[in-house]
């Protein structure tokens, strides 16, 4: 039976890779930092579980020989590597680079499946971009530039291994699970009478349903190479957080008022502009949820969750 | 008085920058991994010198504010990316973030120099170039592949601090307290009666005597700026594995029979093409010391040392 190694599968990008692979006749080995029940990773489609740091040592420890590594573990948020940029290091490119050391000490080198972020751009100009093709890349927080740290080692031992490796970089997840960002925070604020939100509500964001992604990473490994092609992970259309937070506030609390500070927030960039629309899409991939019907979803989960 | 924190301060290059900036009116404070007498750190230009691993907590408790650190710290070479890759990605990356991290949380941002080397670039296309300016990095070698993490890193941090920096890939140092690569292996075959060697002979190498180095990097700090020009750190002149271990042969010992075994070791480039001469130096640098002297003075220090 063919093997996938998922680092961080008790995560929330992890867990719905894990399931989808499963699906798809994997068998899925899930390492993370916190222990499991076995029926619950059972539930999530992860057939054995593993607790602790992501390290080389721990990971050949598993005595696992995987066919292809989704590389979900340490992720991080923009907010987290504003706080202690030391410890987002660490969990964003060390790990990365412990999970490549596995891979090349594996006995046939796996395919290397790793979930980026659209962070790495930064800020792209309004209006539409002037170059061809997928944009230069000019992270703004160090999240971004994280990312980007990450996939360039990921590139750099593809090369020198000849190690199959395929980059998606997503721009906004959301879903049942997601504990944190917007959806999160806005369902939140939303069940008062008065709700006040960061920024102008007119940001725009590239909003993708997480079992989506998780599709598109599958999706992906049939597309790795050693030249590690680089893949838009996004509908391709953006949203207003405005058009989110009133998805979001139907279910939740209709009478709920907003309010809009009117700042922005250091990192957060104005506008995700969304190169999915330029083709640079994994070819064959065609998102099963629309926002506002996963927005709902979301919502409901939420209210379940407070319940 | 101007304050520089040179990292890595005793180590090959660490002590020319040094010795360097003190020379231009700098007051230097050192840090390195081993414990160095006073009188000897004074020797090399080094007013301050603490022994510790290179950390942010560390860096902070000095106590000092500099103007420019020039973080030599941790270059590493090839061959160690080979034998222990996570290790050298610890220090040669994340060295970088540490200091990276100290400059963030100075009152004053200070200038931020690094010697990266063009092992970013990989193997380049033999006979020339067929991109204008300065070629896409291709590393060939984990080596190559984390110095160019660091460039990243500090491109990174100079876009969201505003933090000056300037990066100069160094092709092949070398000089007087180099003990390592071609001119110290080189030199230790060469005091036998016949001398084996690796490869053809024919491969060329950019070779900078580590004085030039060091005046190279003083004179970047006068370039850096948020954008982090990156200059090339050679004299723009290729000279054979060949010709160089004939100009130490007649010095060290002219008799010496020379063989090639003509295999190529991983992750050494064939032919480190050296874009110095399209005019990505820095301006208004000029090479005092010729590799022809340069090599002889190196082979006259090893013989020193060897007695």
């Amino acid at each position: 039976m063919k093997c996938a190694l998922v680092t961080g599968a008790a995560g929330f990008l992890g867990r719905y890779v894990s399931r989808e692979l499963d699906r798809r006749g994997w068998s899925v080995v899930g390492i993370g930092n916190q222990p499991i029940q076995s029926f619950i990773a059972a539930d999530w489609g992860i057939a054995r579980w593993s607790d602790g740091p992501v390290t080389q040592e721990r990971l050949e420890s598993l005595g696992v020989s995987p066919q292809v590594i989704v590389h979900c573990a340490g992720s991080g948020t923009v907010r987290e590597s504003v706080q202690d940029p030391l410890r987002a290091f660490e969990r964003g490119v060390g790990t990365t680079i412990q999970v490549l050391e596995f891979a090349r000490r594996c006995n046939q080198v796996p395919n290397f499946i790793f979930p980026s972020s659209a962070a790495v751009y930064g800020n792209q100009p309004l209006g539409g971009t002037s170059h061809i093709g997928i944009p230069p890349t000019k992270p703004i927080s160090l999240y971004g530039v994280y990312k980007l740290l990450a996939e360039e080692a990921i590139r750099g031992h593809a090369r020198m291994l000849g190690m199959p490796a395929t980059i998606v970089r997503f721009y906004s997840l959301y879903g049942p699970g997601l504990h944190k960002q917007l959806p999160w925070d806005a369902c939140h604020k939303l069940v008062d009478s008065d709700a006040q939100f960061f920024g102008t509500g007119d940001e725009e964001r590239d909003f993708l349903h997480v079992t989506d992604a998780a599709a598109m990473l599958a999706l992906a490994n049939e597309f790795a190479s050693r030249d590690v092609p680089c893949f838009e992970g996004g509908t391709g259309t953006c949203t207003t957080v405005r058009c989110v937070v009133e998805m979001l506030r139907g279910v939740v609390n209709p009478i709920c008022k907003l309010k809009w500070d009117g700042v922005t927030r250091a990192g957060d960039p104005w506008k995700m502009f969304t190169h999915a629309s330029y083709g640079l899409q994994i070819p064959g991939f065609v998102a099963a949820i629309d926002v506002q019907s996963g927005m709902q979803q979301y919502a409901r989960w939420f209210l379940e969750q407070a319940r």
